[in-house]
């Protein structure tokens, strides 16, 4: 056999644009879906998880470019000469396995999927090419009642994983309504109407005044440059301005304002019937406008979807980067779209659902100081003499039993300074020590790390006296000293 | 623009070898890999969820053929021409991540790690080419804490996932000492190490006799073909056979049987004091013989690993496909590796590991009858009257309040039977009944479906009058009766 050649040695990186995520990155993402998906699971919602893996046909028609398909998704041929891609979204499995699986599930079908998706895209700051994303959806019915009862389970999960009532509102708007409105323009170009839509996408931005300007001759940007307007007249523009605007102090003030938008367009009025009765089925519920509220400014996601459209945002304010303060805003979207399985089946089957901004809202539990980004370490018992390994072992074990989590140090213990830093690297809030002297003695030695750091920052001599961060304690006392100490410290 | 061509409908389905998981396939094993997250967490474990993507470069030495960096891995080339591939183990992206955060990790370092890996491989039946894994390993330490420490965890775990005591044990054997009785039979030529340790590796098929006879002459397998034996002397082969078969009444025993087999080799000492000092360790936890027992006649992954290797088995009975009960066997292995990082840092660091086979311990749990396929649908409040839909949503709103699962029915509400099948599909144990008459009364009929099926099947006309199925309560009462009925129902 040939001698192999050297390889010279392998970079140790991740891929550009991706990570990993360690210890409590891991768990509380972890226990934040898992709050949410009891709540999906009370609505009556099923999990479902599926492959990673999807042929490029089934998610074709979420790709800009057939002739090269891994344009935006990560894709490969199979040994059958099959392009195969990772899923870049949670929908587009939802529509291979509704139409795959469709005679066996119930009809309608509420799932809710959590996992990680994939982005063949330029990763930039914050911009992973593989990120979580969190879904329900209700496919199989036209009832208003599934979009009700979505916005309602939004509110459940926001409260369920943190975000107090009075911090959060899920905004509700319906892209039937801005039909009718398009309709009441008399704008019936297509370019012309797609101009309009992206105006209105501009109305978080601009303002009533801004759109106003863009809908009609244009408008000098920020930047000094001339845009030029749709050329819409002032009573063309007028329906799209009292859309906008119309939110009024009551459900039934927005609603009627929004009767008068709409004007004689069937589609429209159809549009504000469905807003008042998701409103009504709210309200039956205990969902107020203080949660759940009907507002035509939410214009994100309206050229998207076809009917309601939903957008949960935090009300509470954080510092920009600047430390300027400013409104968290969305953590959540969604709405109704009714083309999900027909490329499938040819059938038109009617769906609404809503995604949740995995670590948008982690992000807010931070700021909200609802998750930390370090967990308690373990306790640990420090090795001062390698032969009493056994007694060592006793010992944490003894602590597990107690459900306290610690370990033995297994480094070299010949350094006593290195197992103090390693207990301060792990966070550790309690460290035992027992050598040649405590064995003798049936004792143990016990230090509170947390005490000790507080103290050796601040306190005076005199305190330090006082309170001391290290205890002598029985042998048998061990577990009951820790757990003292431990709910001190919490 | 030119009209675009119609495309045909795509096919519906996953790519070969891969699957979707539906509902209680979903929960029940998350609820699993958390509760073992719970004991390695308590263990001191800290979590890692690597990236899903590679660089090969980086899984380089595990894929078999260089030239086509697709075998054996999904793989592709990024835009910059660098190969990217699916971790197909959780090990490998272990070592990069260890050489790449080495700096910032503690030493050791240990870490859990649950999710899917990828095998580009022939799928089969029950092999899919995505599946789970669940691993724990300790990095950067040679002491052989780690390795009792890791076996202690294992036992802990099967036990919190529910396989209870007597029902379990973790079998321990040592490379080391396989060395060592190598040593002793006096073989030194390569290739027939090599055959001595493949000869090995049937141990568990062919038995003692089998094992004498493939050492030595030869044997005529069960097909009638005859296989070449080793060539080795009765002197020779015999302390393969003792370390074999060295396992005694007790571990006192079965180490002074051991280092009978490894004579005077320092490498065998060495390794049956390894084993001694792992014994001691656990029996000082509390872990005796029964649940974690030094037993050479382990000989899987003996090739692989460095030191110890454990395995767990799973001791009660099932039945086979052909109705012949055998013992469940294999659901966990692992042991001591040490050249996880080398190969990026050129610096050999000593680790230890224990993979838990996900499938295999849910199909176990599944035979011990401790999780059930099907999960308890929601209570389904039925839509008599569609203007009701308020009334209806303000019950089930009720229901979730109160922590129990609920929904509204939300198909075409027109054939009351289709809401009874909806019912029964999504395996409902409860059906709220309300229409005109009940909304005038100011009651609501509540139907148990469990017991209601079981009546169906079994009762007499008698029972049938005493036991009605179909309660009518006071609309105020809903929640108190159906919370009853639940609790009779678990």
């Amino acid at each position: 056999m040939a001698k192999p050649k050297k390889e010279p040695r392998p970079k140790a990186e991740t891929p550009k644009g991706f990570r990993d995520y360690f210890g409590a990155e891991v768990t509380t993402r972890a226990a934040m879906l898992n709050a949410i998906a009891g709540v999906y699971h009370r609505y009556g919602f099923d999990a479902l998880e599926s492959s990673a893996v999807e042929t490029v046909e089934a998610l074709g028609k979420f790709l800009p470019d057939v002739d090269r398909p891994n344009e935006g998704v990560f894709a490969w041929q199979d040994e059958d000469e099959k392009w195969l891609a990772l899923r870049y979204d949670l929908t587009a499995p939802l529509a291979r396995v509704y139409a795959q699986h469709r005679n066996d599930l119930p009809t309608p079908y509420r799932r809710y999927a959590m996992g990680p998706v994939w982005r063949n895209e330029k990763p930039g700051p914050g911009r992973f090419r593989q990120f979580y994303q969190c879904d329900a959806d209700t496919v199989g019915t036209a009832s208003m009642a599934a979009d009700a009862e979505i916005c309602a389970m939004l509110a459940d999960a926001l409260e369920e994983v943190g975000i107090p009532r009075g911090d959060y509102v899920v905004r509700v708007n319906n892209r039937k309504v801005l039909n009718g409105v398009l309709e009441a323009t008399g704008v019936t170009e297509p370019d012309q109407q797609a101009a309009v839509l992206r105006t209105i996408d501009k109305f978080d931005k601009v303002g009533e005044s801004g759109v106003r300007e863009l809908l009609g001759k244009g408008r000098l940007d920020a930047s000094g440059a001339y845009i030029d307007g749709v050329g819409l007249n002032e009573d063309q523009a007028a329906p799209v301005l009292a859309f906008l605007t119309s939110k009024g102090g009551s459900t039934a003030e927005t609603l009627a304002n929004l009767r008068v938008a709409v004007g004689a367009s069937e589609m429209g009025v159809q549009g504000v019937n469905e807003l008042e009765e998701i409103a009504s089925l709210l309200a039956a519920q205990g969902y107020g406008p203080d949660r759940i509220v009907i507002d035509p400014s939410v214009v994100r996601g309206l050229g998207y979807y076809t009917g309601p459209v939903f957008e949960a945002e935090l009300t509470f304010e954080i510092l920009d980067e600047k430390g300027r303060p400013r409104q968290f805003g969305s953590v959540a979207g969604g709405g109704r779209y009714d083309d999900l399985v027909a490329r499938f089946t040819g059938q038109q089957v009617p769906a609404v659902g809503v995604s949740i901004g995995v670590d948008r809202l982690l992000a807010a539990l931070h700021a909200k100081g609802k998750i930390s980004g370090a967990e308690r370490g373990p306790v640990v018992v420090t090795v001062m003499d390698r032969d009493r390994m056994a007694d060592y072992q006793a010992m944490v074990g003894e602590l597990r039993q107690a459900g306290i989590r610690a370990e033995v140090y297994l480094g070299n213990p010949k350094h006593f300074g290195n197992q103090m830093k390693y207990a301060d690297r792990r966070g550790s809030p309690v460290a035992i020590i027992a050598g040649g002297d405590e064995f003798a003695k049936g004792v143990v030695q016990i230090k509170d790390l947390i005490l000790g750091a507080q103290i050796a920052e601040n306190a005076t001599v005199e305190e330090w006296k006082e309170r001391p961060s290290q205890y002598e304690v029985p042998r048998a006392g061990l577990v009951d000293k820790v757990r003292d100490i431990l709910a001190e410290q919490s």
